[in-house]
Order: C-alpha cells, then sequence, then structure tokens
C-alpha cells in the first residue's frame, strides 16, 4: 500500500477517534514531517483532514473523485479483485485498457476506472455514454479456469455483485434484466459487458466491464435515451457517493468471484432468478441472425438462459437483445 | 496491385512464352525505363528473369522466400482470404501480429507470414519452434458471422484446407489428428492454433494460426521433440517449394472458409473425419482440468468431437490434447 493509501486506512479506522502524526510517522516508516506533507497533497485533493492537538488528524469528508490510494484504503488485503487499482481521468474505453493489460500477461483483478469514456462502450460496439465525474466506468481482469461454454458464469456473478453493491450502498433495489442490465422500473441505469480471449477449450483472459450510471441526471443523456435511462441519482433522490460505492462494488465482484471459483456458482444463479424480472415473461431475443419467441424459463447450471418457444421446445441462449413482450406468469 | 506484383502475374500468366516490356509499361502505365529497374530490383531479391529480343521477359526462377508481392501475383483476383499479405523477416509471433490488426479494426482476410518468429506458439502457450526460412509460420483474420460455439467450423475447415494444400502441392497424404496437427506415421509435421475474440454471443474476431514444417531437416528439431516430428521434406526425399505452397494454402484457405460462410460446413467435415486417423480409436483427452477416455466416433455438425466413453455416454468436446490408447475399429 502507498504511504496515501495507508494514511487513509489509518484515518478511516479510528474515525472519530482520530490518528496522531506520530503514530502515522511509525506506522508508514516515515518523518512526521514527512506524514505532514502527505496530509497536505490529500487535502489539495479535496480530502477534508482536521488536526487537532488531542485527537491527531480525523477524515472528516472525501471528495467526489475517484482515486487508487483512496480506494484501496476501503478494502480488505487479502483481496483478489482490485488488488491493483489504476485510475484515469480519461481514457477512450476501461475494457480497452483491461484488453491490454490482459495481453501484456498482467494477473487477474487488476480494476481499472475512468472519470470519463470517449469511446465507452456496450454489446456489439453500441456507444455507452460516459460523462466525467457522474458514473462508475470500469472493467476487471479476469482469468477463470473456466472452460468457455461456462463463461455465462462471470455475466450472472457480476449482475448479482452489482446489484448486492448498489443495495448496500444505497438500499435500492434494481432489477436485473437478462442477461447484464440493472434496471429501476423499467428504465436502465447499469450495464455488464463481457470480453473473452480464448482458445476453443481455454480461456485466456475475461475483462468484465461495468458501467453504472450513478448521478446523472435526466439532462445528462442523450434525448433519444433519456426516456429509458436512469441513475441511482434519480432513483434515491439524492447525490450517492461513487467512491465508497466504488469500493463497495469491488468488494462484492470479489467475494462473488470468489464463489464461482469454488464452486459455488448454484446460490449466485439462485439469487439472480430471484433479482430478475425477466423470467415468467413472454420475450422476445436476438442472438447473432437469431429471433427466437418463448417465455423465460429460468437459468441453467452455467447461467445460460432457458426460453420455452411456442413448439414446446427449449432453446439455451447465452446471450443477445431481449424484448419483453408481455406477462405470462408460469 | 503493386507494379512488382504485376509483373510477377504477367510473367507468369505468359509464361515460356514471355512479355515484352512494351506490354509491361502499357499494363502498368509506367515507363519502359521504369519496368527495367523494377526487373533489375526483382532480380536482386532472386526473382530469375530472363530477358531476349524475341521473347521479353521470361520467370525462369523464384528463389526460396517469402515475398508478398510474390504471393499476391499467384492468387486469384476476387479472393477474401489474403486479399492483403503482409510478410516479416522475423516476428514474436504473427498471430500477435493479426490481433493486433484485429483490435484495430482491420478487414478480415489479411494474412500475415513470418520467416522467422521468435515466440512462435501453440496451443495453452506452448513454444512452437519457427526456424528462419524451413516453414510457414503464418496466421490470417477472420470475422465470420458464427455463434462463438460454431467456432470448432474454422478448426475443422483449417485443417481441410492445409491437408489439401499439402497433398496438391506435393502429392503427399496428410493424416489429422483431432483436432488440428497435421502428422504423417504419427510424427507431427504442422498445427493450428485459432484464437477468439469474443463476447458471450458474438464473435468478434479469430485468428487463425498455422505453423507447417516444410523443409526442416531432423537437426532443426529440438532433441526432445525429433521423434515426435517431421517436415514434408523429409517425407518427400527433398525440398519443397515454400512459396508455392503458401498460396496454395491461401487459396485453399479461401475456398474452404467460403463454404463455411456458404452454409456447406458438412461437406467439409466429411472430408475431415475421411482424412483424421483419431476417429475410431480409443484416446484419452486432456481437456481443461477434465479426462475423458473413450473411443472417438465422430464430428458432431459444428466439428466439435463425440466420444463414447465407457459408460456409454457420448461426450462432446471442443479441445484438448489427445493420446491414442491403441485400436478398437467401429
Amino acid at each position: 500500500m502507498s504511504p496515501d493509501a495507508r494514511i487513509l486506512s489509518a484515518l478511516r479506522r479510528t474515525g472519530d477517534v482520530g490518528t496522531s502524526g506520530a503514530e502515522l510517522a511509525r506506522d508508514l516508516g516515515i518523518s512526521r514531517a514527512a506524514v505532514w506533507s502527505r496530509i497536505e497533497e490529500l487535502r489539495k485533493l479535496g480530502y477534508d483532514i482536521a488536526a487537532s492537538p488531542h485527537q491527531g488528524y480525523v477524515l472528516r469528508g472525501t471528495p467526489d473523485r475517484l482515486h487508487s490510494d483512496d480506494l484501496i484504503s476501503r478494502l480488505p488485503a487479502d483481496r483478489i479483485l482490485g488488488r491493483e487499482i489504476q485510475v484515469f481521468l480519461e481514457t477512450s474505453s476501461t475494457n480497452d485498457i483491461v484488453d491490454k493489460l490482459a495481453r501484456d500477461g498482467v494477473e487477474e483483478g487488476v480494476a481499472v476506472f475512468a472519470e470519463a469514456q470517449s469511446q465507452g462502450r456496450g454489446r456489439l460496439g453500441r456507444r455507452w455514454e460516459s460523462p466525467a465525474g457522474k458514473g462508475l466506468w470500469m472493467s476487471v481482469l479476469l482469468r477463470p479456469s473456466l472452460h468457455p461454454s461456462a463463461a455465462t458464469q462471470l455475466t450472472v456473478m457480476a449482475a448479482v455483485a452489482v446489484a448486492r453493491a448498489i443495495q448496500n450502498s444505497t438500499g435500492l433495489v434494481p432489477d436485473i434484466k437478462w442477461p447484464n442490465d440493472l434496471l429501476f422500473h423499467g428504465r436502465k441505469c447499469g450495464g455488464i459487458l463481457l470480453e473473452l480471449g480464448a482458445e476453443l477449450d481455454h480461456i485466456r483472459h475475461i475483462v468484465l466491464g461495468i458501467g453504472l450510471d450513478v448521478n446523472l441526471h435526466a439532462s445528462d443523456f442523450p434525448p433519444a435515451v433519456r426516456s429509458l435511462a436512469t441513475s441511482l441519482a434519480s432513483e434515491l433522490g439524492r447525490s450517492v457517493d461513487r467512491p465508497a460505492l466504488a469500493a463497495q462494488l469491488l468488494s462484492e465482484l470479489d467475494s462473488a468471484y470468489r464463489d464461482v471459483r469454488t464452486g459455488r456458482f448454484a446460490a449466485l444463479a439462485d439469487e439472480w432468478e430471484q433479482r430478475c424480472t425477466t423470467l415468467g415473461h413472454r420475450i422476445s431475443i436476438r442472438t447473432g441472425s437469431r429471433e427466437i419467441t418463448g417465455t423465460a424459463e429460468s437459468l441453467d447450471e452455467q447461467g445460460a438462459l432457458l426460453v420455452r418457444t411456442e413448439h414446446g421446445r427449449l432453446e439455451r441462449i447465452v446471450g443477445g437483445d431481449v424484448t419483453l413482450l408481455g406477462t405470462s406468469p408460469l
């Protein structure tokens, strides 16, 4: 952990009780003057750190900005996802950054955030608007020992992790629309893009990209999608603490990924089914060049969607664009 | 087509009859002096171009070197695979080059050759020895409109194309060992590596890598693999014309890929089954963390291998390392 991360971590640990400059100096193995210097730099970044003779330093407030040291200071030491965090003020797409890291052989777990993306993308190369400072635009590198046909487990895992993070951070309970959209009242507030590099029977890497509309206002959405989209702030009626949500998200992803790696995917799939509002509905799915109509029945054990078509056949779908056609409760 | 490619193409077309400098100048829209200049440069590269007052220029011999203009001059104009050809004296791996082109959005069909590779690879990152000037080390970029689960069709297609190219160029008939090895008498002379970039239901790109040991001698193989490997030259008893084989290979790949794209995969699969010596044998396959033993029965309609296990179950395998256990003819 860097000195700044360790300072923030210590201040978070002691809360209102505070930490003295002497303790921090001892902790970090640096001089008190150096501690003072780091504190001054953190203040310039917007961290409201009060100093008093009795308590020492107390963290009173944090800025609405993503900083890797700050995110790291909020996470447990034994995590895999978010073991390394990079934050860009702006980038083309965090998925691009992580894809490059993947091909450079970097270990799994690195997480990349951007305050803004100029070429954020969703499925099939569609544009994902990523205005500065208003959302969480991030990607994580995974190297699961899964057969490529089981990669669907990771989309399910990610959707559950994001829903849990939103719920734990804000109290809001989003709906999941298969395969990887997060909605409130049918309006999308977040999406997940999973990109694979693989051989036929071996996943080399997975780039898991997540886009969450946290503090966007209606005017921040292009007119064409304004009625189809929402943000956590719109649903909550107040701004959401983005850095706190970012840390919660990494924490939930780490925990859910651990479940996938230790053979506990079934419980994630169950929770997904509970949170998913696609099941039990008549839907139309476009996947590749096919269009399938039927009732969304359940997930299979790999996380693919099982759709009962009009002919009574059960179709197994791994990805696609879903349109709800109306409710036919099972 | 570049001037050099057009010159070589014209000379190939007219053979011993020859082409005059005047015709070439007219064809290319350049002066006769410029034609002479290009001919001189080609001669320096090793192209044996004779000139006589009566016949004009005649191509008498070509060097054992890969040049993109030369390869292009041997191919039909309406091809997709090999529409653009790049040749490197040395590179890390042609799959790396093509992977980068893929991510830069280049159209499918570009083919990259290297005379030598410093980091040639096979499946699962294994090293593939690629000594200078003795083999064909190449990769092609594909963007098929196939579901990721149908990507196996491309490995089958490639194996058939390579086998046809070897047979048409040299008369030798290689065996195919599932999924993508080419052998003579159980000794490997070539392999195919398929790498995908994909979303869950959408292939973004495929890098098809092919390594063919054309003119290697026993001493060119590391001692550890000497008894497991062979080359076309060893099997034939004489050197093989590499550039001619390279062009034949691109031509066969283009034709076979066309079949895949137009729904004619079944015929390729049938030919594959005829050429494959894995079928009907008892085998053990390691794929991922699983080990499966049984009899290799057939390919399914996507090109995956169907193995009948001891319990009578039919297992569908998309990739793995096969060991022959002994013959049990069906």
